[in-house]
């Protein structure tokens, strides 16, 4: 690797960003729900959004503050409620945070990004959310990323942050980031989809062209191909922070560092969708899907999102049986090529099909197979074309449903 | 109504059909898992099969041997095995169970159809089936569908039967049914999509051609408007058999009484997919979706889908939690036409969403809109299209994942 992991790393480990985490009172539980990074200078932004047509107030605001192509300096996250369905109050809520986030910081309301996570269809409480912004305002800090990571969850059980140290013509700079799931998770970001949150941020100097490209082309390896419950939110968003306060040269696509920072982001972005799929509502079980042999590229997405969304697979998985039945009837429904003559698939490596039958392995080695917190499944769709797709997914559990059936907030 | 409901009717109840149902023990409980219809007559068959690219073999079998357009005498069917993704011992397994039946009954092995449900993947035993095809044989009586409509279940928790007396020029004819479900039913039938299996016998004498119009045109209001779980089956079919055993002038499209046959083929559809979806695996609440206001019927059709398959929307309404923000945003990720400024929602008769927006009705309201066995859900989705489609699906509950984390067979 061309870089090493920071030890508790997070969107504070890059140099000139602070942060802070605060419980502004939005979550009836008390818990932290609002967050605040800042960057100490201007700092281009890259962004990817929710596709969902219903998107929410803030993802509209963000989308149009990108779209200026100017410098930002922060970025607002709520938890506790989603300011999704508000209408036209929601935007003006959206507004409202961004110009007051700017007055206490001392900046322009145009240099404010605004992201929130939480209930859809409930008005924002902006003597609340006000109250919050000023003391996290207070409570910036260059150690602030563990306490912001913490303040944008909701039904996730824990943070997910992370923190890169990459070495490039003898200086550094590092790219830190966090993230939030847990349900309602099923991203199709647009570039410039989840209600997965997560925030990059870097202290390298990056032309903002490619900082978007880099963003952009770590989608399919990231969030866009994970799925807890196949619900694609109306808040997905991906910010990526480039500060420039590691000094060095600016980086675009031609520099001779490119494809390492590229490859860096991407896996930051990579780590913390694994993560946020692991930490999936309920999630006992995390599961790598992959399709090959397919007539296409996005038949294979298509049929291995079919398996992945599957509440008889999800279920299966989390009783840990190798009903493998229910697989192949997912890949047959999802309107995709298949040959069922050659269509094989392995659990962990075990062969479980062949030639679209029973592969002969005993079916208590076959369950050993599914065993464990991780499972790779590979199928291959047994037509002539060479498309392939991974998906990350997990099971389906009686606390699923729990959550579920009784998450109000 | 022209037509009676006949008091605990089912495939029997027209005249000239037998039925029976034993224990053949391919079910590892010892429940009954074969049934046979018989009809004393030839009869008019017309089907309909699943759209899933791993059809059975049965289905395969079937759709040939209906391709055939003769008559036949009866349907084998069994539970406890879909003889699904078996390869060509599965078509073998299929013809010698017809060939077998025929030769008890004394028919043609073409004149036999076969359906089978249950675990995918495991070839049939088909001494175990022999055995029981002869017991089924020696058990075949007029009084027999009630025990050939137990024989076919697998997770449903009680037996679907009805039949109904039509009228019609001072006679009469009968039309019986059976159906099960009860999960990987999100049946997309090609009129000739379920593991559902529904079979209809009537002794009205019809045209073959029109017999087959009546059925496909009675999917759209049945079959193929429900799903419990969003898994389309391998294995489901619909059949539909007319011996003309009533007497009377033949149907056809243009026949005096042909709006009433059809209504009535339509009627019993329709009763055995409603109480399919209450059956559901784990179903405490059955729902309704009305989706109106869409760019097209296609589009309305996507977006009822959408929310009946959404994991959040069925464990909001197993929880009896009014959460709309989940429907609005299942049908944001639809990829249909919507108007987040005019969409309105209501459930059962109560305004829940006006304009987008909450419509201020009291929660305690809303929850006890949702209260109770059935919803109606009627969702506006503000487009200038008049694209509406109905959705007939059920909650997820604890109870579901239960079944389908440990059900094997």
């Amino acid at each position: 690797m061309n870089w090493t992991v920071i030890d508790n790393g997070d969107v504070t480990s890059p140099r000139g960003f602070r942060a802070a985490g605060v419980a502004a009172g939005l979550k009836q539980s008390g818990r932290p729900d609002l967050s605040l990074v800042f960057s100490d200078r201007p700092a281009w932004a890259a962004g990817a959004f929710t596709s969902n047509r219903f998107a929410a107030a803030p993802v509209a605001y963000d989308r149009a503050l990108l779209a200026r192509k100017a410098p930002v300096r922060g970025v607002v996250v709520n938890s506790g409620n989603a300011n999704a369905c508000t209408g036209a109050r929601g935007l003006a809520d959206a507004e409202a945070t961004a110009a007051e986030a700017a007055r206490l910081l001392g900046v322009s309301p145009t240099e404010i990004l605004v992201c929130s996570t939480g209930r859809i269809g409930v008005p924002l409480s902006l003597p609340v959310l006000f109250r919050g912004l000023n003391a996290a305002t207070a409570a910036l800090s260059p150690d602030g990323g563990a306490a912001a990571a913490e303040a944008i969850l909701t039904t996730d059980t824990r943070p997910k942050a992370l923190a890169l140290e990459v070495r490039e013509n003898g200086a550094t700079y590092r790219i830190g980031g966090m993230a939030k799931g847990a349900g309602m998770i099923a991203p199709k970001l647009e570039p410039p989809h989840a209600t997965m949150l997560a925030f990059l941020t870097t202290d390298a100097d990056v032309e903002p062209g490619f900082l978007q490209a880099c963003l952009t082309d770590g989608l399919d390896g990231s969030f866009n191909r994970i799925t807890v419950d196949g619900d694609t939110s109306t808040n997905d968003t991906v910010l990526l922070l480039a500060n420039g306060a590691a000094g060095g040269n600016v980086l675009n696509q031609t520099s001779p560092g490119a494809t390492r920072f590229r490859a860096a982001v991407a896996h930051v972005m990579a780590v913390l969708a694994r993560e946020m799929v692991r930490d999936g509502e309920g999630a006992t079980r995390f599961i790598e899907l992959c399709v090959s042999g397919a007539a296409s590229r996005g038949e294979a997405r298509r049929c291995a999102e079919a398996i992945a969304n599957s509440a008889l697979c999800k279920t299966a998985w989390f009783g840990g049986d190798p009903n493998w039945g229910r697989l192949l009837a997912a890949a047959g429904y999802a309107d995709v090529q298949v040959n069922p003559e050659r269509v094989s698939l392995d659990y962990n490596g075990v062969p479980i099909v062949r030639e679209g039958r029973d592969a002969g392995t005993p079916e208590t080695e076959q369950a050993a197979a599914l065993k464990g917190p991780e499972c790779r499944i590979e199928l291959d769709l047994g037509t002539d074309g060479t498309g392939t797709a991974v998906v990350w997914t997990c099971d389906l559990s009686y606390e699923y449903v729990k959550i579920n059936a009784e998450y109000h907030t």
